[in-house]
């Protein structure tokens, strides 16, 4: 699975500091720091950006590329911002996303096809709500994908998000369970050999030992990955947790090796 | 999935001696360790016990017997030790094991039904080769079982191990990848809830790196159990091991906690 950095966010003082001020060394620097921790592309969740969109997102993308060739994902519910950095984007980029809500369909799917970029599509109601369980999850996929077909979108643009929930919720490690048949179903049901992405913090969200978070971060991993996961959005800095992923490579890998 | 501990065994140099000595101190030290450590059960690995291995194989049962409650798994090739065994087990016991070897069809699967315990079948060849693939596994069970019912024992009682083998062999890691599969299969292709087993440290046998030995155990772990296993093998000493399994109990009990 490719390991996607969460880590340049606006919730990071130093990168909303940036934006602010239009200063890219905290991002560089930022970028830089995931790329040599193992990040194989890069989040760029700049959040709402309310004011001047245009221009904060085409310059966060640039600080970005001035940096790093690493595949990015434009990490915003504001299609002015995600139009802007696309059209700003040299490296591969990624729409972070669309969903059944009708103004992510009116504003944002139709932004893939017109700049012939991958998509993430969330299995989200039509209102926003998290699914219940698998059944429910499966039956707005094809919801969503009977959607994105309507827009003329290339199929293999599609990249889905089950939903990951807290473990901590009343139905949280069933739901952890279900999304990992969600992802073996998903390629069968579609017809197609639909990429999948998850969001892995969002399994230990909320308050915790941080040993404890981490230590089922690295245990749902592996799971993921033999569920046929082809994404995973993640802090980059737990370090712990990247070198799973690398032994889960390793595993997965039909390579001879040794163990040295 | 049930954490056997696989430390009890002849390699020790002090369970060894006091087996020689016929001392149970080291043996009841050595199984205190192991529960405290985590252990829901204790194989015994005997070795062949070539000479009195009646005498031997009783006088290790009770030792082990003496400070702990835990099922007990019956480790050697020598049938003689094995029934001396079985006689002296109050605690839930477990014949470790036979294949389709003659020797073993003969001498130790009648063991099962005559003691009323459980037996682990290893997926070998009839001359004790280890199958080259997943297919071969399969069709080496559905032997295997034939043979199992032919003797009229209870098919609850039959726990198969598909056989590990290194990561480092030249298709380890495929073979990994596929006793996942083999282990999901099982069950349908043998049409009721068979059980299995696996030898989690034949994963890294050989030399190299503890460091990156125990990375690839505990990435390896969560997929055995999100593929069904039911026990499994392992040095109990490996406390992140331990901790990654109840990780994943976490993740796959269906129960409300906290991160706490």
């Amino acid at each position: 699975m490719i390991l996607v950095a969460d880590n340049l966010q606006i919730t990071n003082l130093s990168i909303a500091q940036a934006l602010k001020t239009m200063d890219p060394e905290p991002v560089q620097e930022m970028v830089k720091k995931c790329e040599a921790a193992g990040a194989e592309a890069i989040d760029i969740n700049s959040g709402p950006l309310y004011r001047e969109p245009e221009k904060k997102m085409s310059f966060i993308v640039e600080a970005v590329q001035s940096v790093s060739n690493l595949p990015i994902i434009l990490d915003t519910a504001n299609p002015d911002a995600l139009e802007a950095g696309l059209a700003a984007s040299r490296n591969t980029v990624i729409i972070n996303g669309f969903s059944l809500e009708p103004a992510k369909i009116q504003r944002i799917l139709p932004l893939a096809s017109r700049y012939d970029a991958d998509i993430i599509g969330y299995l989200l109601t039509p209102n926003g709500h998290v699914p219940v369980d698998g059944p429910s999850r499966l039956n707005i996929a094809c919801e969503l994908y009977a959607v994105f077909e309507k827009v003329g979108a290339e199929k293999s643009r599609l990249i889905i998000d089950p939903v990951l929930v807290p473990i901590t919720w009343e139905n949280g490690s069933r739901q952890a369970m279900e999304i990992l048949d969600v992802i073996k179903i998903l390629p069968d049901l579609l017809d197609f050999p639909v990429k999948t992405i998850v969001g892995l913090s969002n399994l230990t969200t909320g308050r915790g030992s941080m040993e404890k978070k981490l230590l089922l971060e690295r245990a749902y991993l592996p799971m993921l990955e033999v569920s046929g996961l082809k994404m995973i959005l993640m802090n980059i800095f737990h370090h712990d947790t990247v070198k799973t992923a690398k032994a889960v490579k390793i595993l997965t890998e039909n390579k001879i090796f040794t163990l040295a």
